[in-house]
């Protein structure tokens, strides 16, 4: 295959319509071989509070209970996948919904108890990369939940940004990978109250440097540090753009090892 | 391929988890290719009315607004199917969880309103064949979901008899099929009462038989009509066996057009 593309798109984007729209648009235009991984945070947090179960957020991510286990395989597998799948049909993409446990694409192991007992929620260690080049190449776009299972019979929570990369890093072993993750910024920006402060390249000295003066901050540094560390182990390149600019290889912010 | 055997199981089994862990362990003891469509009816109904939504069914069949589709997506096409697959991967079988819109498999038309408005439910009008028989040439085993699309935009819910039809039909285009209704009897009963009044093998003339002296009658009457009509579309076998004795090829009701 000349050229993979792997998209990770999150919930917040999805869950609003329009934005929702604008994005599958930008996806479908991307050419070539292509796959996508989802979240769906949001929408799962509205069927818990509608189900009587409080959302147990610890930094950012979700503690799995059973009960909440139940409801993230529900929204995540079944409601949001299969309406991403449908909608992609509907244009013509030959999308396959799967999670980690379907033709068994991605093992994880559940998290071990240290400080916090995050419940059924998994790291993967497995992607079974000739199984999902054996669907790529039937032409087949596979839209991925961020579910995984154990092999053992249980299904696990598992975070869309670490699956988009694993699976990434996967597929570069035997092809040339792209992975983008679609934002709701135009790209990483100098100036987050400006989207017009696009970084439009950045490698791995200029990171630390941002980084030491501040202009890059928060949330966008453990993206940034697990991105770098997925090219070293490498992925071709990796973009960082505007939910609805992902086709345009100009838009958005290229993270390369080196200039 | 040899020989592919397609297995319909109802919600009804899948639910209780004894009758479950048994459907299971037969199914995986069925040699060969095969395939799986699963319903999955009686925990939708618990998750509606969780969510208080009344479940509103008219001769067995549900009706389907907006609301109950978005329910019936997430315990179908996502508890119900990723957890068996999930079981599946467990014991070794590559199961791939799918819905009638991954892939395109199964493409159906929004059932038209005549007495009743039966909402988002779909009559399968087209089996992708080469895409199923792709995926059980990769040696995948597809698991099937009711739930189809109309191709442009929306899931339908879908009576899961009806999907094991169509499916083992198209399949039968190409390949020696088996289609086998996994139940929770031993099979065709002449006493209902009685487990070991099984009917060993039925052709049309004994169903005609037995329907005009009344030892067939009320349910069984639509699922033989059916799997009648199946057998005259090419199906070369129809079974309704035990969901612990599927793979007993001795087990349940064998029909035949002919003795």
């Amino acid at each position: 295959m000349a050229q993979i593309t792997v998209v990770k798109v999150g919930g917040g984007v999805l869950e609003d319509p329009a934005s929702s729209k604008q994005f599958l648009k930008a996806f479908i235009s991307i050419d070539g071989v292509k796959l996508l991984v989802h979240g769906g945070g949001r929408l799962a947090d509205q069927y818990l509070l509608k189900l009587g179960i409080q959302p147990n957020m610890v930094n950012g991510r979700r503690v799995t209970d059973k009960a909440t286990m139940e409801v993230v395989t529900m929204v995540y597998g079944g409601l949001v996948n299969k309406q991403l799948v449908t909608q992609l049909q509907r244009h013509n993409v030959n999308a396959i919904g799967l999670t980690g446990a379907d033709g068994n694409i991605i093992v994880s192991e559940k998290r071990p108890v240290k400080d916090i007992d995050w419940g059924w929620v998994g790291d993967p260690t497995k992607v079974n990369e000739p199984m999902l080049t054996g669907l790529l190449q039937q032409t087949l776009v596979p839209v991925i939940a961020p579910l995984t299972h154990d092999g053992v019979g249980n299904l696990l929570n598992t975070n869309a940004d670490t699956m988009a990369t694993v699976v990434a890093i996967a597929l570069a072993t035997r092809h040339e990978v792209t992975l983008v993750f679609a934002f709701d910024k135009p790209g990483v920006l100098t100036d987050v109250d400006d989207d017009a402060s696009v970084i439009a390249t950045m490698n791995k000295q200029d990171y630390v440097t941002l980084k030491s003066t501040g202009q890059i901050h928060s949330g966008m540094i453990p993206k940034l540090e697990n991105a770098f560390e997925a090219l070293e182990k490498g992925i071709g390149k990796i973009r960082i753009a505007g939910f609805d600019a992902l086709a345009d290889e100009a838009a958005g912010t290229t993270l390369q090892l080196q200039k």
